[in-house]
């Protein structure tokens, strides 16, 4: 039976899971899988489990150094200094399982290349999606198709807040800090709520899903902090739900990226992602619609796609690499910014409730190309009417003209929302 | 370059899919994963697709005999000579890919038997839930986990007809003639309607996920013919929706395995799972619960999944194969049956509306150790009324002793329904 000698790089959620899950599954392990697993060393701040002393070293070059290890998990986070030790230990010709999709977002041409140059490996998946297998099935699943799209759910924090603000009625800020004292939320939320871990993934899953390299500078972000109850009830009456989307579009060789919130149906297979799940909904050229659902963090998920990639590094015998066609002049993908994209769009305007004040408005909309499919007025006062429009695909950049336009018109007392919508 | 020589067994509907991915993909195969694929020969009684006359063979031995043919894909269906020709094509130490479910849930130990012979693989994703990739994830993502349950919706005609009822609140009958007539449903369907289908399906799934071999006789089996648009809506009325669910519970060494209509909560993730798509729903011990959703079945979409195990085939250097644990002794699945396990029951009487009687039928409920949940009259006629009961988890077999009780009682004019429930 092969053994598999394994270094931990930080031992703190996802790391402890790791430790638990080798030390719980050993046998199971090796009678399914023909691999004996062994933690041979771990270099962390701090131990919160109970480790035998002489797994503990106090330096990466212990583990660099040491020829019986074969395979580095890191699970340290932050971009400093995984980074070095990733690239230290690829160079040393050992294989390298990361769950660190910041670092691997900001220097993923620069670890590979480190990998290429001993042949060691470098696998990711726990980076996305906590536990689901999502990077797999693109390499080893989906290799027949073209990707045309991805919709993926990939950031539980806001998910968690979206679903209560929309089961218990409640406003974002009390259900933030309900997150926080529970631990789903951190003190500091603005990397979850603003969409800065969402964008990490999805430049990973989009260049993973194009085959190019798309860093996290071509990707569009906005945050959930301003979504009211009020958008959240109205989307209700109008059969949608609101979820912070990370999407990914390729058409021919032009790509969108956009992290934002999205008004998707209720009957949509994502509208049931609840909570702190993820999911991953894509569409391919031969598979059609396939979607993925799981827990996006949490120790015992994420550390059962570290082992994952443990696992199934153990057993190839060739490690492969990203096929990122940009870099090999395959295609240049040439990328939908802001100013492109296309999308019907959930407009909520408070309005002085004058004669005509409709038809200004609309007039407006009318004269950027904006066509309404839907409108509705809701709790109207004596001097003011809140009215929501849905509209038909329109550009995005025609909505902005429009939106500015608005809060310049005197009967227009504010622009109350403006929230992407998908079908 | 590798080159990859491949015959095709039968060009139907899955073959054909099959040979238009290739021929459409070529290039980007090669390009992406450094393999040329080439179809050198195809058997098949008919040619639908314009074929090569050079790549028609008459008969399995012009495949056996080519050293050139590395992988051979089945896509013929059913038992014979589907069977033979596998047998021989992995005698001949060629990898085999298939799309069987019937042969594999049935002859899958010799099948199996004659590649380790060889050292052929043996690959077979597209057999369950057509183009998801979850047998590959049970392979090559999930390895670190036990699995402990499986909801699965994996038969795509039943689900079309379940969510037509549903949504245009019409009969079984007159959905299944729209639904035949549409070309979802076959001439006779009794393959899909009565569970036949999902329960080959679940014989591979569940195999695979508790790494036992469970063979389709230990599968309860019930289909859809019976349900009535009156008990879907009343599943309605109480937040469900009814599915054919293929379940396979693990309780240490207890398996129970059944296929049959379940009632599973609106916001349940199955719920969102319309139209002929399918989705398989999981619990593991570190991923926790993970569902995997999309087309299952269908040219493209199952015939990227073969595609899929024709890739991983021709990048993989040693082939494995399953790791059916009660072949070795490690486990031996004691299996529940009808009389053991356990589930949620909804019950629908009509009663003669006389005093009394639903005292009558409660007591006797109660006599069985059966605790309602919930009921409510529906209905209510002058001298007939409908009561709905939901059970708390109770013992399949008292349900069907207190409901054979009923039959005989002289204010129970009809047992309308007996539907059992998940959460």
């Amino acid at each position: 039976m092969k053994e598999i000698n394994i270094a931990i790089l930080g031992l703190g959620t996802v790391g402890s899971g790791v430790y638990q899950i080798i030390e719980d599954n050993r046998d199971q392990i090796a009678h399914k899988e023909l691999l004996q697993l062994r933690i041979k060393k771990i270099l962390s701040r701090s131990y919160h489990l109970d480790i035998p002393e002489e797994k503990k070293v106090a330096n990466i070059q212990d583990i660099l150094d040491d020829p019986e290890i074969g395979i580095v998990i890191e699970t340290m986070g932050g971009i400093e200094p995984a980074r070095t030790y990733v690239i230290q230990a690829l160079h040393a010709g050992k294989t390298v399982v990361s769950a660190n999709k910041q670092m691997i977002a900001n220097y993923w041409p620069e670890i590979e290349e480190a990998a290429k140059k001993t042949g060691a490996g470098f696998y990711y998946e726990a980076s996305v999606g906590g536990g689901i297998p999502i990077l797999r099935a693109l390499d080893d699943s989906l290799q027949a198709n073209m990707m045309y799209s991805i919709f993926a759910i990939i950031n539980g924090t806001t998910n968690y807040i979206l679903t209560k603000m929309t089961s218990e009625g409640k406003d974002y800020d009390d259900v933030l800090k309900e997150a926080q004292q529970l631990g789903y939320a951190e003190a500091d939320p603005t990397a979850d709520v603003e969409g800065f871990d969402a964008m990490y993934k999805l430049s990973i899953l989009a260049s993973k899903a194009f085959h190019a390299r798309l860093p996290i500078e071509y990707i569009y972000r906005e945050g959930i902090s301003h979504i009211t109850k009020q958008d959240i009830q109205y989307a209700s009456d109008f059969g949608y739900v609101i979820k912070l989307l990370a999407i990914a579009k390729r058409e021919k060789d032009n790509i969108e990226l956009r992290v934002h919130p999205t008004m998707i149906p209720q009957t949509h297979p994502l509208a049931n992602v609840r909570d702190s799940f993820n999911a991953i909904f894509m569409n391919g050229s031969a598979v059609g619609d396939v979607m993925f659902y799981g827990r996006g963090a949490g120790a015992l998920p994420t550390g059962s796609a570290v082992l994952s990639d443990v696992i199934y590094a153990a057993h190839t015998c060739q490690h492969r690499y990203s096929t990122f066609e940009n870099t090999k002049n395959f295609i240049s993908p040439i990328l939908y910014f802001e100013d492109n994209w296309t999308c019907p769009f959930y407009i909520r305007l408070n309005l002085l409730n004058v004669p005509g004040v409709l038809a200004q408005v609309t007039k407006q909309m009318g004269d950027y190309g904006i066509s309404i499919l839907s409108v509705i007025q809701k709790d109207a006062k004596k001097d003011e009417a809140t009215i929501v429009f849905l509209t038909y695909p329109a550009k995005e950049k025609d909505v902005q003209k429009a939106v500015s336009d608005f809060k310049k018109m005197s009967v227009v007392k504010e622009v109350g929302a403006v929230i992407r919508m998908e079908n």
